[in-house]
């Protein structure tokens, strides 16, 4: 059977058993809130993956990019949100999904964006539109009492286009730690989109959905009243950001970059690996963090954390250098010979999946090669 | 006739002009110094750029992976450089290469490595082997004055391997930004890995091959008595790191990502693109620098940097936040509405290239469509 210190390196590894074990911790509290629960994929690309969460009871897909929404209505999802605000010049794209049957939907933020919709749709089908609502300053959306917020719906609804409600993505929660304010913003996340959607409503316009989301507050909100679905990406994998953030722990991150011993600094107690930023990606999230874990932290080849912690202290594009996290590594070369395999723990699981074109997912059966795709 | 206007974005767009200029400055100074050239494709992993370099002067290539040599090897390139640290498990695709007629070089820094290259070729055609020499204290390497290099080089001669040489790369001169600091790292470069070599003479060994890089170093020696070949990979196209360093200057950078605009803040002054790190990558080099460029600065659709300056403040997967470099931007809608294309000039482009599978290269009669490739 094919093992870890067969394969070539580096590799992304997937552990499937905590992968399960995260689908079926957000999906239960999903349940338990009373909400519908539509994972992001843009964290994997991956069909495998994707289908482990629709089994566990998730609700539609999100996507980042219409290559996402092709792909995945490719492999028979057709309930797809597009959540980035359209560019005009993708419309001809999103209307052709939509012509094959996909139940595509697209995000606006602004009163331009809904006047080209509206046009774009002349005589064809109704597109499906939310309205992006902007409930922590973190990047985009329309405030939930701005005046644009129903002017925006209202260029939709006349306009033909079928209103499918809000959403919003409180992005801020990637910059808390501790759990009562990531309760106080997963409460401000639904309270405001609520109120967006209210407003919508007694403007007599219809918002049947409000989706609100982000990994830090599904994971912290008490109760989603008025919310009708969450969007999450990243808990399907976590990492070494969320670990930081409060949200899972060292044991819950199901991806690590499979590596391999090609050298030494003995006197600077340094590992010399074969898995640099090309492979960790250049995230170094963890940086203005609680605990900054440089390109990353060091496992067994089974996963498990060396005892004298390892922190991938620099990255060039085909190397890694791997040091003592408190003070200096004794005999590297003794303890981590040439040829060694170590799996690092990543920072951000969306960046460093991204390095690669396929998962290499380790299972109670041996290793499946699952496929996942980048690109737009 | 496709313009920039009409294709998807985000996408990496090459300004065939500027590479040619960059192509043509670096092997005309190498030619000067006396030396071959031998280009890292790495930066590109992209044949109708080694193509350009090759038709210039270059004399072989320099690779970071073997499925670059593998890629490189099937269009044509036989005499190639792996300038990282052979692993072990790879001997045996390394032999596969040769075995089909390619003069694969590879590298060792340490006495098991080069133990298992003697045992794997027993039997086998020989390997052509250099060693690694540490000339700045950068990440890999034998010292140069260290008893290793002569045991290392023993057991290759000894055991029936081509002796080819040593090998050497100056990472540390990323570090520099003074054009005196940048020729003395190139000069000890230079010094110490001629050093070496003189070393395993003296010892009776062979070391036909004296090889150097980086791009810095590259523009700044003064003079490679000693040296027989350089190399250098980013100089191709440059980046904003590089303007840092004071090898180059904007107007030098031929890669970009071309992006549309889908959104604004226009209380911030924001304006939101469609390329986040997806598209930027992670890397944030320029932050440790004189001049921090956050994700990128802003040109128009024809490459002509914004009268007032834009810089990407952040970026998320698939969204980018453009501000202005000093003031707030007033009129953002206005001045970009939603559609806009712009370019991005990135901080890194071996990282912003490797984000993509292809180039758009922009030449005097429209735009080619380059693959180029990732993986492992």
């Amino acid at each position: 059977m094919t093992s870890l210190s067969d394969i070539e390196t580096p590799a992304a590894v997937v552990d499937v058993a905590r992968t399960q074990r995260n689908i079926a911790r957000m999906q239960d509290r999903m349940n338990a809130l009373g909400v519908r629960f539509r994972p992001h994929i843009k964290t994997t690309k991956c069909v495998a993956v994707a289908d482990r969460q629709r089994t566990a009871g998730a609700s539609g897909i999100t996507v980042s990019t219409l290559r996402e929404a092709e792909e995945f209505f490719a492999a028979g999802y057709d309930d797809i949100l597009y959540a980035v605000c359209i560019a005009p010049h993708r419309l001809g794209r999103a209307q052709a999904l939509r012509d094959q049957g996909c139940r595509l939907k697209i995000l606006v933020d602004s009163l331009e964006a809904a006047q080209a919709v509206v046009e774009a749709q002349a005589q064809r089908d109704p597109f499906e539109v939310l309205i992006e609502v902007d409930t922590d300053g973190h990047r985009s959306g329309v405030g939930p009492e701005d005046g644009r917020l129903i002017e925006i719906g209202r260029i939709l609804h006349s306009g033909g286009a079928t209103l499918g409600g809000v959403l919003t993505h409180a992005g801020n929660s990637y910059e808390l730690n501790d759990p009562e304010a990531l309760a106080r913003l997963a409460e401000q996340e639904r309270a405001l989109s609520v109120r967006a959607a209210e407003r919508l409503r007694a403007a007599g316009l219809p918002c049947p959905v409000v989706s609100v989301g982000s990994t830090p507050t599904a994971l912290s909100a008490r109760t989603l009243d008025g919310v009708t679905e969450v969007r999450s990406g990243v808990y399907v994998f976590f990492d070494l950001f969320m670990t930081n953030v409060g949200v899972c722990t060292i044991d819950d991150i199901a991806l690590s970059v499979l590596t391999t011993v090609v050298g030494h600094q003995v006197k600077k107690g340094w590992v010399i690996v074969d898995a640099g930023w090309m492979a960790m990606s250049r995230d170094r999230g963890t940086a203005r963090q609680r605990r900054d874990y440089g390109y990353g932290i060091a496992c067994d080849v089974n996963g498990k954390p060396l005892k004298q912690e390892l922190v991938m202290i620099a990255a060039n594009q085909e190397h890694g250098i791997l040091a003592a996290a408190s003070g200096r590594l004794a005999s590297p070369e003794e303890r981590f010979p040439i040829g060694t395999r170590l799996r690092i723990l990543p920072n951000h699981a969306c960046a460093t999946g991204a390095q690669f074109s396929e998962y290499r997912a380790v299972t109670k059966n041996g290793i499946e090669t699952w496929r996942r795709f980048n690109g737009w």
